[in-house]
């Protein structure tokens, strides 16, 4: 299945897709769009499905469903990529942590509080246990519109270790940052399974099929300079050289949320091909310190998907205005919200392809 | 009361507070500190007051008790500073607003929901309202050590609007984007009276006896850049000018906490004269943008006080290599977290006066 390369050469077919086009430095009159979170709760057909399907990781796990998921907002929308449904606490249990999903409450996993548990980790079968989802991406490519891209995705290591050593959503990051500061030298052994585990995990996806990947760092905002270097930076510049090392071709995207003033930094230290921006990065800095450097992506608040009508309208012509006089993918700054009515969706994807909705 | 402007003239003895000359410009060899939320839960002194007090808005609203609580911290460290022991929804509350404070939850408000609940605010006696809060200045004042600054501080009108308009601590901050987002002309009625509420607020405190004031502005890390000059610089412009109306030369610092690039321009737009730095701006970049235009505070991360050791020498050393070449006050990125050891607030005091622990 590694044997594929020809798919993911620069061919003239594949670089018609305007997403690719961008992606490698090319600035598009009408700039792509997909949005984070664009399969989901907020689809009457994804919650009709998730009601019928069992638990969250079933949903995941199961190719056919999990393909069907990923297609449902391409059917609706006129979106320039598909973004394989899964999730990024796939990996830790790649690894063999117990990972849970619970209603109302988020993930639960088992903490890996020191050295004896990270032992019991196992990297060397990820992909092997992980087969589930390269067959969803295998599925979500038989039925993907020529002109839509297919991303497949991962969390950075660190984002996905708070999760590993917290047990969960956590607000304050203490046990992580307290293992982090104090043991820094066992916590990096933490991160670099982790950092093999990501890589191997986005090339089998782009072995299944995935034309670009996209790395979430979505608690880049939390650290200090200093281990925001060591942590976020240095694994996530890993990471992208692992893929680049078997796939040069594919474009890197990185999504350091939070990531404030480090951001001007992040792109050149990590390697990668596009810049995801957060909702609070302004995008006229945006364009003259990141966009000189690789092509952006975002950053319209979700809060004004669900709001809609002319503050909606307003925000994305002021994107548009900033970002769009070089390569850019518009997207939002976060994750469509469970709450977003569908037809902002539909009247956003008419601005962006028409200029009037 | 108001009629006192002489203990706040910049005379050569109050010139003599380390704190002070440094918020006018001068650089210390020493440089002063004091920490956000130095007064509370991690000591036991506290504790066993507050055990005492009834609730804790009972121990906000007694002058003696907030002066008590207020200078524990003094009375334990060789801290530059004290900040009054209050809290920032006293001013919705001054306003009318029910608040309440539930144990293990936070505050609680009846939610300010239209326009219709902005009229039942009253800001016209705020300062009477607030008068024990004044009296706790008063009583900080007569047992404050010479060299000890006395800070006043209030909410920026955002933030506190976030808990006023959402009833309490909010992670997504939907119910107050939507309004402020749609109804910009009501919403900004909101803004307005919270900035004569908190610059009232602020020069009553200076009237009994503050002589410096912060302004926190906690949620600065969710709006996009537009809406954070409205919402945030606008507002904390106003309030800073009716501020220096009063008193020219009582230093205002605001605290915009997660404004990231947006900390570039904060500093010029608003007018303060000194700017606290949460724990992500990365400090070689804030010698270079921030402080050769104002005082910088911050920012060393509050979990390194709780781990304590090398990893917070290390840490403080980084800071004071960055920073401690210009005007400099040293802080936390953000409040002492409650399972701090005082021990350690200890040897950072100790670190900080005589370069070891």
């Amino acid at each position: 299945m590694d044997q594929r390369p020809d798919i993911h050469a620069q061919t003239a077919s594949t670089m018609t897709k305007r997403l690719l086009r961008v992606l490698s430095g090319e600035r598009c009159e009408r700039p792509p769009f997909w949005l984070m979170r664009q399969a989901g709760r907020y689809l009457p057909e994804y919650r009709k499905l998730r009601g019928e399907a069992g638990s969250f990781l079933d949903l995941c796990y199961t190719p056919d469903l999990a393909a069907e998921v990923t297609l449902q907002p391409v059917r609706r929308f006129s979106l320039d990529a598909a973004i394989l449904f899964s999730d990024i606490l796939v990996v830790p249990q790649g690894l063999g942590q117990a990972v849970d999903f619970v209603e109302a409450r988020g993930p639960v996993l088992e903490p890996i509080c020191n050295s004896a548990d990270l032992a019991r980790l196992d990297g060397t079968d990820i992909t092997a246990r992980l087969s589930p989802v390269y067959r969803a991406v295998e599925r979500v490519v038989q039925d993907l519109p020529e002109n839509v891209a297919l991303i497949g995705f991962a969390g950075a290591p660190w984002t996905v270790a708070t999760y590993m050593v917290e047990g969960g959503i956590t607000r304050e990051f203490g046990v992580v940052k307290s293992w982090a500061f104090e043991e820094a030298e066992s916590f990096q052994r933490l991160i670099d399974l982790l950092v093999d585990a990501t890589a191997a995990h986005l090339i089998a996806q782009i072995a299944a099929g995935a034309e670009i990947v996209q790395i979430f760092e979505s608690w880049a905002g939390v650290l200090p300079a200093r281990a925001f270097e060591r942590w976020c930076t240095a694994p996530v510049a890993a990471v992208t050289r692992k893929v680049k090392a078997r796939y040069p071709s594919v474009p890197v995207i990185a999504f350091p949320r939070g990531a404030g003033i480090l951001y001007e930094d992040y792109a050149a230290a990590t390697g990668i091909d596009a810049l995801g921006l957060d909702s609070t990065v302004p995008t006229k800095w945006a364009a003259r310190h990141l966009q000189t450097k690789v092509p952006v992506q975002g950053n319209l608040d979700p809060r004004l998907l669900v709001i809609g009508g002319k503050a909606m309208e307003a925000a994305v012509a002021d994107i548009l205005e900033d970002l769009a006089g070089g390569p850019f993918v518009f997207n939002l700054g976060h994750g469509v919200f469970p709450e977003t009515p569908p037809g902002h969706v539909e009247a956003l994807a008419r601005l962006l392809l028409d200029g009037r909705t």
